[in-house]
């Protein structure tokens, strides 16, 4: 059908019963509108701004929830991955491993997750041009393995916000498919409080923008309560307007798909 | 019709020819695919990197050409302004005067333009935040004019690049009609050989996010012959590459009114 | 002595007793001290961010109080132009013309001031590179002007930020004399208010950094009472801390002079 | 003394012959100006921009070297770590651990090193203000090792370009003691080569700077033929240039020490 497809779900799995209705929810909505889906849940949160801030709920218990998810809704899941050792305890357990952004320069890393022979989604530094992301891809691709893509999340403007750059995507593409991470693009990082701040209500002009610019899919938190999730709660979706945001994506990408 | 509208024309009035012949064919244009069309030219250029730059070929030439257009083609006409005193000189020629992004701090020069009465187009400086547009757009209301555009040109990132914050586009609307400048947002400016140089395979891509973005209006410098263009050469559109740009904006901006 | 140099003074003409107040206090300094004094004062804002800014006392008066400063304490005077009738206006009044940061890429601007014959301070735009300094210092040197003065302000990162980019200054250095503006560099411009912010408690960090890194002079705005004065009080200098600061920078500008 | 300390040796540990030579003339030099030191040498490259990069001669072999010219020289030695497991084997060779720039997030790496009881020296990330910096502290401290040190290499300004901002050092010395790399605060990322530029002809400046804004030490990479480095050589001081940089260093901080 050449739409976009989806990555989304809670930024963190802070349980099974959780897990399971959100992606009820995406799944209920991605079938009708026939968007490729992805489940996205990270097991682990590595890199918080405070020692105290939350950081999963044990690396298995998250990683088995993840299965039960695809195994009960019949979807692809997507984790993120944080060092070596992870890739092939991860790769056991969902169908696509993510590489953070900050973490997207180290080698040995990368060539971990592309030896699982599962999908890569390389993040984009934050500190990276979309040029320099074509040597990572090339780590994966020369690592073996030929499905990468590659998520843009924004790019450092000052220190207290980040700037998605458009004229990056047309560049990337050439690399491998593009995602744009609507979520956490709008983040403010380094704020005084150590608790990265954000914009949400942009969610929609972020999301429109990149389906017009080309991007091949759209990354996206979501909660049924945002204001109470564990982490990235500044910038998520709440759950019962995704309907509308995918909805409008899809009719805006069926006319870009018909442009000459 | 709810269609965005367009600021289109060379960089420089280089002369009466090749004005009305890109007028003529913009027009044909803007008529038949129902564009609002305001044809743009600058008398003067003031900026320029180098002081050996062809800077124009004379005020009162220029102006009277601006005029020109109007009558031959009942269209209205844009021009950019210097200093105070630029201001009723060029209301007497044209219809919209536009303040420069460098000068768009220099009170004068607003206060100048607003007791035209004409519409006074303001380009975002460089240096300049979303937010901080609210107040160059008080001076010119509070100058007694209520007639007054923002256009985005993009914002310094680096010293030899610039880059559209997307967020901004919902921000400045609350303050103005928001105008997307896909031609200089190209540009990468302090270049080593004094000329600013630009991108502008990416006119296509940056054109496409602003109207999902939901930008009123598309800035775009076009020339029938943009590598002999006396100024601003390394980013303008040929004029022959406008009907196919024009078509496909004019089918995404009818998606984008239809979202909910 | 090759001592470093020193423009100082309020941000605004204020009236002639504030004027004289602050030049007496810091000629007495710099006269002890053997620190090369030019005495700075604004005769009129013209690029605040509000409307309702103060802008001045009037152009003729606060000239003329610019005057009697150089002439009570046989002092030259600096004062910055934002137009190019107001050169040959304030060279019968003032010895250095500066041009504004805003406006350095205006070339009838530059041109009219070089051709006073009078030194011709250019502050470097936020959005300009050190190299590309090197065209404006020509514009200046092509019109027959040979006395050209580079002053760094800093360089805009992010939206409400600045950052002062010391391997600018060797660079700049081979295009004319090197001055360090400590007072706006520390400035955070785009402030939700309106009224730029500041961080003034850095002046001393900010001053040292630049003499260690070459400077040839520093630009430092003073007042009796900062918190009072009309313009720019986030950041100036109380005049009663100049001496304790002139003291530290003239030690360690004489042991740079020995560096090998 | 009240001296600077100095971290220095080459980029990369590429063998025990040319580790002992840089030792042997660093020590020298040091021990004569009384400048405490740390020699540095990484046994492992994880982030190189490409996966054909040098990475290093084998963990053990390199951390074997770093303890031979500790015994040799009786001078602590300072390495970086990658991933959690790296610490406790470090620790058992070196004296001081490095976390990386990119690495300085990844929570379960600090509070592994800071686990060993040896000192941990954070980089401050491209990505990260200065104040942020204080949140990586706590991790450190927090894990109750009181012993860690903020190494400033710059911050992202554009995709190719870094710049210090030291306004961040007085910031930083709140939190911990801070050193300037002169070294890698001067490289110029995301080239088109895929390999990192730079400009060691700012080595001077950048450093003299640092001192006069206040840093407690100097980090600076060093080798005796830096075009044949097999890793930055883009930036490395030629060890004959070295004697000549320390002694203005040491001038100059003597100086900064005296000021009032």
């Amino acid at each position: 059908s050449n739409n976009f497809f989806l990555l989304s779900g809670p930024c963190a799995i802070e349980g099974e019963e959780m897990a399971l209705r959100i992606a009820e929810k995406v799944v209920g909505l991605t079938d009708r509108l026939k968007i490729p889906y992805v489940f996205k849940g990270s097991f682990k949160k590595a890199n918080r701004s405070r020692v105290d801030s939350f950081t999963g709920i044990g690396d298995e218990k998250a990683l088995k929830i993840l299965r039960k998810v695809s195994e009960t809704f019949k979807v692809p899941t997507i984790t993120d991955i944080h060092e070596p050792a992870d890739a092939a305890m991860a790769a056991e357990y969902v169908d696509v491993l993510q590489i953070p952004a900050f973490l997207v320069r180290q080698t040995d890393l990368l060539v971990a997750a592309a030896e699982t022979g599962k999908v890569v989604n390389l993040k984009k530094g934050q500190f990276m041009s979309p040029e320099s992301m074509k040597h990572a891809v090339n780590k994966i691709q020369e690592s073996g393995n030929k499905q990468v893509w590659i998520t843009d999340r924004g790019t450092m403007f000052g220190y207290q916000d980040m700037i998605v750059d458009f004229r990056g995507i047309p560049t990337m593409k050439q690399y491998a498919p593009v995602v744009l991470d609507v979520t956490h693009s709008l983040q403010q990082p380094n704020q005084a409080s150590g608790v990265t701040g954000g914009r949400p209500e942009l969610i929609n002009t972020m999301a429109r923008a990149g389906i017009a610019a080309g991007v091949d899919g759209i990354f996206i938190e979501t909660h049924f309560d945002p204001a109470n999730a564990k982490s990235d709660g500044a910038n998520m979706l709440a759950l019962d307007r995704m309907e509308q945001l995918l909805t409008n994506l899809v009719k805006l990408r069926s006319t870009v798909n018909s442009l000459v």
